[in-house]
């Protein structure tokens, strides 16, 4: 049996640009303890470059190779269809779909694009949805814990206006996408059962993980978590603690090294 | 028993900014037979004084108590309830709103802000509605026929992005709620069950109507209409035709005086 953790990162490792305190050392705690880590974002406002940088500046310690981003999903699905994406994304993801084969069959591509959601540029993704082009939702996650410590619209809410309008089901790449926790355990080179989910995201990191086969998923009470989170969806958090710190200790229980 | 008819406006009596041939004599011969007539209509992207201004000006003869907005609708609820607006509205439609007694309490309401949708705008919703404040939805409509002959968004997705992430289910004024179309029958001093409806979308005016206790409900074949929507939603419509004028025709039968 090997063990593997799965960690969400914005509001789990760092909230407003601040390293929740005593993230970086628990995830060195896991390294140090031979426990695999992957680090599994579901924001798509920044390109994976750009989360790998901000990682490091805030003193975590990781590789390329550890990190999974749906954009990376994303093109390897595009890929296998042959498909060019059509893209409602933030401008600063769009490095990541650079590189892919041109095609005259497109796919729609939606994340969150913050801001830069407007009708005329929802609109245009509507109509090629309508002429039948695939739709693909990097993400579909409800809220995010804002710049400014609010709540403000993910791109689960610009998916959805899509789908309504459109009559198209989006294929979900993000999490809680069955295919995007098992990627994440396959990595590690463990069986999912082996496997804990960290998320401050009761439903896409939490219930998502469970119901995606991981063995165990904890919620911690920071980033998004609003109380009563833990009730909201089913299945419920196989543990709630308070941070990061706390999750590891559950993690490693007698097996601590230092 | 008085009958009466319902009538869709946009994609019904016109169709970029042009009468649908036939439309003003049909409307015509329904007088002419002493059929009352109401507009219902889900278009919110206009005030009242301009909808009767532009069916005067293509030639429609009508009274303004004959024309049922979703936006009346909404200042009745909001005086009801001793609520104030934050209006998520087209600017145009903003008219219909004042007068409204002030309240330090408010309710959103969404109509189809068309480019005026946002992603600051749609954000300051949500953020009101995970406060508390209650959702008034003026329409739910999926799409609408634009001024170039496609399709577009109809307040529906941005109905449906708010409710989706703020978990707050709006309370619908506009077409298909049931209220909406018993108010145009009580307008006419008709019996529902005595009412036809006549519509372009399928779903709203048509499902819905029959749905709400309206007699039957026609769908034309002009404005939004695309092949196979008499199918796509239950109830079907009680018939489908080609236009307004060929609904008419249904709706006078052999009492036809001219």
């Amino acid at each position: 049996m090997r063990s593997g953790v799965l960690l969400d990162i914005a509001g789990v490792l760092y909230e407003s640009d601040h390293e929740i305190i005593g993230a970086v050392d628990a995830v060195e705690r896991l390294r140090v303890n031979g426990v695999p880590v992957r680090f599994l974002t579901n924001s798509t406002r920044r390109p994976k470059r750009s989360v790998l940088e901000k990682l490091k500046a805030l003193g975590f310690s990781l590789k390329a190779h550890e990190v999974l981003t749906p954009a990376e999903a994303a093109c390897r699905w595009l890929r296998q269809k042959g498909l060019a994406p059509h893209l409602l994304v933030h401008p600063d993801l769009e490095e990541d779909f650079a590189g892919l084969p041109a095609s005259n069959k497109i796919a729609v591509v939606v994340g969150d694009a913050g801001r830069h959601f407007n009708f005329d540029r929802m609109n245009a993704a509507f109509r090629e949805l309508v002429q039948g082009a695939p739709f693909i939702a990097l993400a579909t996650n409800r809220v995010f814990k804002d710049a400014d410590g609010e709540l403000s619209l993910d791109a689960g809410a610009f998916v959805r206006a899509l789908e309504y309008s459109s009559g198209t089901v989006p294929v979900l790449l993000g999490k809680p996408s069955r295919e995007f926790f098992l990627a994440g355990a396959r990595s590690m080179m463990c069986d999912p059962r082996d496997v804990t989910m960290i998320g401050d995201d009761a439903e896409s990191d939490v219930s998502g993980a469970i119901k995606a086969g991981i063995g165990k998923a904890i919620l911690v009470r920071t980033g998004k978590y609003r109380s009563g989170d833990e009730r909201r969806y089913h299945p419920n958090p196989s543990h709630v603690v308070e941070d990061i710190a706390e999750a590891v200790k559950k993690v490693l229980g007698s097996r601590v090294k230092n």
